[in-house]
């Protein structure tokens, strides 16, 4: 293939499906298959290896240079989203005790098969014990050992170590290339900040569909077939918590009867306590993201969204009541200003309670191990629901 | 200051808004808050730039290094999350006629006080005619002239591309910096592959909040003051929209006199018609967010997602018609059967509208040349609502 041709194929490649990307691979030739590999991010590389059949996956990875081949395959017995999943094989590995000027011809020989950043220091066992930065190299004595030219303090990321968790880590770091070690400090792999950034970037724009179901893995190129299979189970369990707020609707049916002007009003609660509650939603996600939410200052973040809860419900809830009073009102309904007086209450009461599930849900599914955004707006719209319904029939059923 | 604390006002710096991040700053000494403009993601610190005031912004740019300051002042001219925003110098720009020789005693110096990935070559006009690798550089005879060493074909970004698309056009071509050059190929900056996905993974993190009206700037650490006037006015807004849907529950008041069993059947519909719509939205915003769409496929797009709402729409209608039959035989409403038929027939014909208003909403706004997830979980939800509810009472009303 020609250079233009793999470009083409590795730009088809990731905007599939890992599964899909697999089959596409499958009928490629050797060569072509493990250059697409190398050339598109580590983890979309992992997924789809995964995805290979287990006869092609033994023969792309026999016939891959075998540093790659090895690391590979050690990736794969990494979680997931892990930053084990990016590892690219550690080049330019010396030891302490060598001499500048070994270390440059070194360098030189390694330089033509491999784009080298840094050169890292290990010791006998593996454990790393520095970096060389090129223009040290170039400037020090040529007879300097490395342990007198090398940086000591090394930051380095763990292979377990989520992507989220390692993005955060990194973000005002900004380094090309971080070392990957295990918990002793033994030299596991590299992973360079842009696919780091650019793994992470790829699952971040799945948030919004992982908040309402769609699996992480449906792209446009998905086939109808297997995105309706991937997003109709979720559809169910959002039935399933309709249902609860149907059910709520159902109690206060008697209340309907007698007072069908509420009727008109259930979306309008239903759908600003469920908008208030997804603002909430977001920004706690976004917190969790990008490394806001400091542990013990979830407090904070409750009082916060209660204010804005209140507040807001405040003065939604005014200009609501006063629909709801000149709608009564043109209807020549009696009891017009309670009923004003029953949407404001509910208003106020719904979008603190919003509020405050918007920024409680993600934590909990975090708190169970789940991804933070995992259906949290099916969650939340149902808590939305059931208390800003209930709580409008409910005082309509007292009050009216 | 230490480089600790340094990085640790980096780290609080990183989690503001720009205009808190600026007050922070403006309080340092002019050489912390240098190296904080220095350490963070250009495009954080153009937007901080921004936000100080002018005198204290002119004091800064005074006292950074001169190339430095040049070049935050050029990428102030270009739209905020452009390309243009995340230019760092160019730093390694050489002549085509220059010796190997020549080339490596100049980088050494620059090596000095810069991180060079690679050199530049350029002509007098400062047109980019070539990239130079070290290896290539290390390797070849000392004599060669550049333009024998330098690779001719050069991929560069235009200052003025958005982020977003600079990501896509980026996606799988993996390079550590990106020449950044105008129409003509002039050498205008050089732009961090990790940069670029970092500032995309910050703005991605905000797509969730953008679909319900919070702003790109809010984070916990917004006062709530602040986080009140930015969230407020959409929630008006959305409150208007809601007003729309509540005047079609009106519409159809006498109805729901009539056969109050529906209104427990409203949040049902709504919850399920939104929730169906919200993927087909997720998954359109991926597409664009991923450049997976390409223009011409936007109806390849509807008809699958008018698939997935009738397929959808049909077995999850069967369970909720079901779920109305029993409900309304509980009740010996004798037109049991029917309303389990007005169910259905509603979830369905609401599945396929929320399913082609979430893959339109999108691609509407961003024809009108807004952010395409802006406010768009508002749209979607009054487009569901309207039409769901519509249906159900509109068909109620004919058949029961």
């Amino acid at each position: 293939m020609t250079p233009q041709e793999l470009d083409a194929l590795a730009s088809d490649v990731v905007q599939r499906a890992p599964y899909e990307a697999a089959e596409l691979l499958e009928a490629q030739k050797d060569e072509d298959a493990i250059a697409i590999l190398e050339i598109i991010n580590p983890l979309v590389g992992q997924q789809i290896l995964r995805e290979l059949d287990d006869r092609r996956r033994s023969e792309l990875i026999a016939a891959a240079p075998v540093d790659k081949a090895r690391q590979w395959m050690k990736n794969q017995e990494y979680p997931e989203d892990s930053v084990g999943w990016l590892m690219e094989p550690p080049v330019a590995v010396f030891r302490p005790h060598m001499t500048v000027r070994e270390t440059i011809e070194a360098m030189r020989k390694l330089t033509k098969k491999a784009f080298i950043t840094y050169g890292y220091v290990a010791d006998e066992s593996n454990k790393l014990v520095g970096v060389l930065v090129f223009r040290d190299l170039m400037l020090a004595s040529p007879d300097k050992k490395l342990s007198e030219v090398m940086y000591p303090n090394i930051f380095w990321l763990n292979p377990e170590m989520a992507l989220t968790d390692a993005m955060k880590s990194t973000l005002n770091r900004h380094f090309p290339v971080y070392p990957v070690c295990d918990e002793e400090g033994h030299l596991l792999g590299l992973v360079r900040g842009q696919s780091l950034f650019e793994a992470r970037a790829i699952e971040l724009s799945a948030q919004p569909g992982t908040m309402v179901g769609v699996h992480e893995e449906e792209r446009l190129a998905t086939p109808v077939k297997r995105s309706f299979w991937m997003r109709h189970p979720w559809l169910q369990f959002n039935l399933l918590t309709a249902f609860i707020a149907g059910a709520v609707v159902g109690l206060f049916e008697h209340t309907l009867d007698r007072v069908v002007i509420l009727a008109a009003f259930l979306p309008i609660l239903a759908g600003q306590s469920g908008n208030t509650g997804c603002q909430a939603l977001a920004v706690t996600l976004r917190g969790l993201t990008l490394g806001d939410l400091k542990t013990g200052e979830e407090r904070k973040l409750f009082f916060k969204e209660a204010m804005l809860g209140i507040a807001n419900g405040a003065i939604v809830g005014l200009v609501a009541a006063i629909g709801m009073f000149v709608y009564a009102k043109t209807q020549s309904n009696p009891a017009a200003l309670m009923l004003g007086v029953v949407v404001w209450f509910s208003m106020v009461a719904s979008c603190v309670v919003s509020g405050l599930a918007g920024a409680t849900i993600p934590l909990v599914l975090r708190k169970f191990g789940f991804d933070p955004a995992t259906a949290s707006s099916i969650f939340l719209t149902t808590a939305t629901d059931v208390v800003s319904m209930g709580t409008f029939l409910g005082l309509a059923t007292i009050l009216i």
